[in-house]
């Protein structure tokens, strides 16, 4: 039996990952082997291996093989994989969520992230961390021709996540819509998209050091949340919101922070019929503040959730980056692991690290 | 000058009425005079008049005229009233939102009771307690043939308000959907709108001594509130919705009543995608219970927000409730409305109850 | 190797159909076998068998064995079938479309009919006219507990497309729609759902003799075709459409029958912003008579094609048949199959006929 | 009785204006009086005035004031017109339609353009071409701060138009988008529209002297019409779309011309569930060739009529063109209007002509 390297949390609750040799297995019907050359590094990534969320139903066990945003090269398809239109040597990305069964309601609908069969990759099931990794012939993202890799890997988990948020927002073209938290992993994916791809005129809320960074990637209006909660109070950024929008305030708001201030403020700016979309999941598990029936019917207002996109999703959202995101990452090599989660921890991390999955040494 | 009968609020704060008599105004251009035959009595009169919303801006000032479901007669057009098709003898009605601008980016929404310059029957302008009151001409409601005037009378508010939150629900025939007091005033219009207008197959929530009356409205399912709070917990309500939807939940969930364990309850029965839209307001102004980020994200749920229905919603509501809305009510004479508000708020009332606006004596 | 009986058509062109032995297949991964006890047959049968339709690109080959209206057991699954919940001795329909892709662009927005790899029951795969017929796992239609086999057969072909075109239709609870064809195959079908499981108002259109079959099955109108164009010309339908609903017109029609005339009628006595839904296919293959742009632009009117329904469509309308369609129907032997097809000819069936597929010998 | 200047059509049939002497209305309820100060020329105005509209059931009277896209300064406002916020000295635009009922059913539903009691500025109500014009204070378009008058005039018709057909064509961002006609009066402001302010990626159509006008504007790929007809037959076009949209073609094509041979076409090169709208409005009024039951069920293709955009359209077409919008002009003044007109028929004009309305000499 063939073996390949991998990388696994072997302490869970600490930053700790160590190579292990495993077996290759092989690709069973409908299955793909994928070669991965990059796999992005995700705060999911930390978050399950340090076990700090606390809403999830059964922890990250010891052995897991961790990563989400993979990209590789097809180089062996199982039996029945003829209704795909995959090729051996063809480029292929591996997401968060790694398979879904495709039958039941959610995945007839699309809603791929509801479905109760829906395996996660680094956490129900083994991630991308390794050189080699299985994928249902149908549901890896295809690489666009001239993407490459390492650029693709990082959109494969915030990019399609932010995409899909976007979209639940209802916001039409030339609306004003809010990102808070615009200056990290998903809101700068989102800024850049919203403006460049689809028409939204953006605003992002962020801390002030983020401001040229999501300036740069096509906000119109940025918003320092610190400032404004220190001099101003809350209400400031709601002011702003209703100046530049003539008054009326953003037709929606994707809260990307895990901020339950970034919650309870958006219901202060949004537009009547306006929707909040969430996408980050604070810890604590309290209602969102504002969400009060005599609030929502005032303004006639919206929330709605959002977990992942689908694969439509994915496809689109490789395709519009392409065209109009440009987003800064590094390149580590796989002994830096370690070392990268330690200062992604610490807030040191400037852009998308994408691992070089052919650097083992 | 000529004169008419009114009924105005003596002593608000207290259930209080007297009959006075106004000047009958002239209509001005674009407007109708109607003469009022019916008014509905509903329980937003017996709160505006008690002072109960506490959330209001500003209270109720002695000297309103009351009513905001009236129905009556055309008996003079101002000027230019051309562009409506509305002539003398035609019988309109005339509901909460009295007015609006037609202009403002709302308007132009269909987001009518939005509008910052709507005006409200029985509230911030004279209402349909009374012989005579003007309407813009573009705004009352025709009531279609064959309608008798106090059948009508209740359904332009209660009747529309319901209408409106359905659709806002973006269930599709065939869905499952809850409505949250479904024995009410809005509730039964919305069980029967719901199940035999609009294909949805609804379930009604509510007291046990309602649910002849819920079933008989086109509930497939009842669920007595109370004996799930008391015998088994809240999770006893959500079981059988999903025992009845074969596992997923529902749709949608209407919540018409006021209550904040009606609007905690309905994220736990909702199916993936599901939506809750907001109508009954609870006076307290708290979060709705459930509203937390992670659990919307979860199941991609939504929550909306429904003030009342727009000039098209009152068109359709009241074409639809002809042919599938049978209600019960009762039609009182003038010298009543004073005990009927008192049995209202003891609770005595069975159905809609009707003021016969000739009744004077 | 097993064998079993089958249905294949011998001489295409005409009408002629025998019995032959036919090895059964395994199930490879993600297949299942499943055992024919009831096939419906349908007009597109005696279409295909007697090479009516000459746009086809090619014509069926002898030995083709038919069939696309089947229900039966699932007696085998081959490997990989866990991620559908499809178990031994579950019964399934199978349909026009025996099996799609599933990662095409029209898959991934539920457009089954137009995927290129879609392979046609009882045309381009063997059909239903046999024992024992292998099918995707998750494409296989779940038959709801309590729809007896023999009823849900032809549901799965006239009422999932009637179905899906009606959903086209754009129509909302309280619309008037038309269905030209309404007492044929799919029409009477799409009568009943429309009327009793979607809320609009339906208006059918057929040849007098059809008349008190479409009016229970749920037509508010119905108008004779033939005695309009005979004595009135054919302003007459659009006239009796205009009159009931009140000068406007119908919100949109559905047209089912094969008819040139059926489609040039339709753009006369839609309402404006209306909707012709093409579903029967003339065999000239002619534009259809109004579509000119001037009178497309002045009522801004809209054609809109529907080929088949998807998977979620024919889950939905076995649900939604299950309320609310009663349809006559009658049971053949399999020794009868070339009667019924020369009496479908003939014009001499009613209802449709289903063919108990145990009945060998 | 104070007068003011106006051009009126003197000889219908022929292109022939003259300037006299008209009475100054004053404003009634409702109304406002508007100093015109710029009003564009547009190929409509030729049209009427030269009686080329086959298809029109009145034509153009003798004496009739033209022009309909105006601009100018409220000057004066009749009674009751506190509904809008319209004020003395605002800007206001005028447009094709002038003044709808408010209160029909297409109004109700936004589609002014269908409303039975439109008026038609420059040809069932007096036009922009004078000196002073009364407009429902409802219904004229507020020209946003910053945007220059002469700027805002031709948006109004070709602006409007397209822009509401784009939104018609259901295209999303990212989507393939056609304009045939590229190059004209409504198709260089749509193919701006469309790539810079909605996101689609646009495809012009139209001769190859207009190639550097549309690429200009926006479009990724332009096809000369006249070459493929000449050299390579309509398929060229087809082919050609196909290949930059990866073989599927484009969601959607706006036909901005008159010509039938740009309708056959769009069916060739539309996607699977693609949309052509329909604009321009050939004169022959035949049927659209291509728009065959088959291949519209083959394909799932949809058609829409598109007739103008209704009062939100026109304020968010101006809205996103002062953003997105830069478009060749030339200013003449009224002395120039016949000889412009000639200019026009003879396709001297490049880009749009709006007439200075403050240059009678």
């Amino acid at each position: 039996m063939p073996t390949h390297k991998a990388i696994v949390y072997d302490k869970p609750g600490e930053i700790s990952t160590c190579v292990v040799e495993v077996e290759t297995p092989s690709p069973g019907p409908g299955e793909i082997l994928v070669k991965i050359t990059h796999s992005g590094i995700c705060h999911s990534d930390l978050s399950l291996m340090t076990s700090t969320w606390k809403f999830l139903a059964e922890p990250l066990k010891s052995g897991q093989i961790g990563g989400h945003e993979g990209v590789g090269v097809v180089t062996q398809l199982g039996p029945s994989c003829e209704s795909s239109d995959i090729k051996v040597g063809d480029r292929v990305g591996i997401k968060w969520i790694a398979s879904v069964c495709g039958n039941c309601a959610p995945c007839l609908l699309g809603a791929d992230g509801v479905c109760p069969k829906a395996k996660v990759s680094g956490f129900t099931c083994p991630g991308t961390f390794q050189e080699y990794v299985l994928a249902p012939a149908h549901y890896a993202t295809p690489i666009p021709d001239g993407m490459a890799s390492e650029v693709a890997a990082p959109l494969l988990c915030g990019g399609v996540t932010v995409y899909s948020a976007l979209k639940k927002s209802k916001a039409q073209p030339g609306d004003w819509v809010v990102i808070a938290g615009a200056g990290g992993g998903l809101g700068h994916l989102g800024i850049q998209l919203g403006s460049r791809g689809m028409g939204f005129r953006m605003i992002g809320l962020d801390v002030s050091s983020k401001e040229d960074f999501v300036r740069n990637c096509g906000a119109e209006l940025f918003i320092d949340i610190t400032k404004d909660s220190a001099d101003e109070g809350e209400k400031g950024i709601a002011e702003k919101i209703r100046a530049i929008t003539g008054g009326d305030g953003a037709t929606a708001v994707v809260v990307c922070s895990a901020s339950n201030a970034a919650y309870a403020q958006a219901m202060d700016y949004l537009k009547f019929n306006g929707t909040l979309v969430c996408v980050g999941v604070p810890g604590e598990g309290k209602p969102i503040e504002g969400v009060c029936p005599h609030l929502m019917v005032a303004k006639q207002l919206n929330v709605a959730g959002s977990t992942v996109g689908n694969r439509r999703d994915a496809i689109e959202t490789l395709a519009m980056a392409q065209r109009v995101v440009a987003t800064p990452f590094s390149i580590e090599k796989v002994s830096n692991l370690n070392k990268t989660f330690h200062d992604m921890k610490a807030g040191y991390l400037k852009g998308r690290v994408v691992l070089d999955m052919q650097s083992w040494a």
